[in-house]
């Protein structure tokens, strides 16, 4: 266990990973051969892709490997509720330096791990190879359980916007570490490790959801995708958003207004969804805003915050630098 | 389409990417989603993950975009067809630099939509991140139409070792290109663009292989995770190999024995299976060895030619230099 991944070599490195994998009865076939065999009871099968690169979507110095395995599969896996499915499985691709120490690719492994438990899922296979930059290729796979997948593309307009899940606290914590801070806690963590809602998801779809989202770059760029595909426009109303007074207190601290984490912050993998107006949704959906009218024509459709434009702080492009 | 993927930006090369490709009927929903849907009608779904760094998988001064993208694609579709699946669907997790030409991007993904088309898959989603060296994570997924996945742990002694596609090509070419040289073309192309013999793969599950493995680290390399896996020790027959007269001239002007390229070159993807001594092959198969004996106890079951061990410039490491 001691020493790098580059001593340890490629199988003696794969075989310290898959190690600490548990499987799950949805894993027929687990890492070792030439690919995973997974139960797709449905039929159909839910598949994403992320990378995350370090320097760009995570820091050694403000994430332990253990976060950053958990934080990566928790994007995936959120991507895969959010299509109203339950996630089965995960592939890694991971790219190593040679001279990473070999317990930093084991925690990465076993956040991985038990995120996917967390999910209902297992790590089922991966690649790893050498290179400069630490990188993590993820796919993560799931099943819709006889329900249709719920898409971007189905907003109607008199729906109801709702949310569930955490929001801004991702972009606060952020916002904390990149003063040099480690406090509060309970931010900093979020940022650390999100907590995406996956049961979530198939409620939703089970609750009658029109269209649904992850909410990775940011509610306001998100629901934008949703506006553009199902050519509506949406609006959100801001006192409709709770904003914790510890979020208020940070806002004031770092002097930046509140909302523009919450309406703005990615990684916190909330479930964004849209319910035909008459919906009974439980507790803790929160109904934010209504598709507020068709698209005008030539436009993509738009989401606005109390009738007017959200531009402040737009969502996380990862090619901006 | 002028100019850099940074000028693109994100959403413009996802957007450029995705226009490319053309569905197949097993996908019900393409890119553009949190998450795509893909069918399965198995009940179970075959996957598996490969990533290939600039520099170390490929050099753009050897290769262009579209055969990058070929081969790549190429490199996991066989991994699902030893299986014995049928390829599926592709995702592709693409790290690129910002002044990469955008050009070059999109002639990767002709490649993959190609090559997925060869095996009668279809590219379904992806990720795209900036970075420094150009890197692609891909996942491939497949069917296996109601049979059972032919894993590299059923091998048995007295079972026969067949091997069909090509074998020693792509290392003959690479020690061309290496050498400065252009051709013969027909050895450089194959190591450019591999043709894995994806229909091979489920046709040796219906004749009843025993184990099955692609060949990408070299044959015997890949033979010896299959005696590992079976417990078996495996003899190949030296005589029983087909190195063409061109194969053999390339390797005396260069000053290689050609056998090494055929029993150690890896990236051909070959397919190689055991399977029980009376089974009746189709002509494209070769026979070139036998499941001469269990391992011998404390042993991780090895791999002999004309019964002496073979360690000939090993299998590719990913992690040597």
């Amino acid at each position: 266990m001691q020493g790098t991944v580059g001593e340890l070599g490629e199988f003696g490195l794969i075989s310290q990973l898959t190690a600490r994998l548990t499987p799950t009865p949805a894993v027929e076939l687990g890492p070792g051969d030439d690919a995973a065999v997974v139960k797709a009871p449905d039929g159909r099968v839910v598949a994403t892709t992320d990378v995350l690169i370090e320097g760009r979507h995570f820091r050694r110095d403000w994430s332990t490997a253990y976060d950053v395995g958990r934080k990566s599969a928790a994007q995936n896996l959120a991507d895969v509720a959010a299509m109203g499915a339950v996630p089965t499985a995960l592939l890694l691709g991971l790219v190593v330096p040679a001279d990473l120490p070999t317990t930093w690719a084991t925690e990465l492994m076993d956040g991985l791990r038990d995120e996917c438990q967390v999910a209902g899922a297992a790590v089922v296979g991966g690649d790893v190879v050498r290179g400069d930059t630490i990188t993590l290729a993820i796919t993560a796979l799931g099943d819709l359980q006889g329900r249709a997948p719920v898409t971007r593309s189905g907003a109607q307009v008199g729906d109801v916007v709702a949310v569930t899940g955490w929001l801004g606290w991702s972009a606060a914590g952020l916002s904390v570490l990149a003063r040099g801070f480690r406090s509060p806690r309970a931010f900093v963590e979020a940022h650390r490790r999100p907590e995406p809602p996956y049961h979530a998801g198939p409620a939703a779809s089970e609750l009658g959801a029109t269209a649904m989202v992850d909410v990775s770059d940011g509610l306001v760029a998100d629901l934008g995708h949703v506006a553009a595909a199902s050519g509506v426009d949406i609006d959100l109303r801001a006192a409709d958003f709770d904003v914790p007074a510890q979020m208020a207190d940070i806002g004031q601290a770092v002097g930046v207004d509140p909302l523009v984490w919450v309406l703005s912050g990615g990684e916190d993998h909330a479930i964004a969804a849209t319910f035909p107006a008459g919906a009974q949704l439980p507790a803790r959906w929160r109904v934010v805003g209504k598709v507020a009218d068709k698209a005008r024509p030539g436009t993509r459709g738009r989401v606005t915050v109390d009738g007017a434009p959200w531009n402040r702080t737009a969502g996380w492009d990862h090619f901006a630098d």
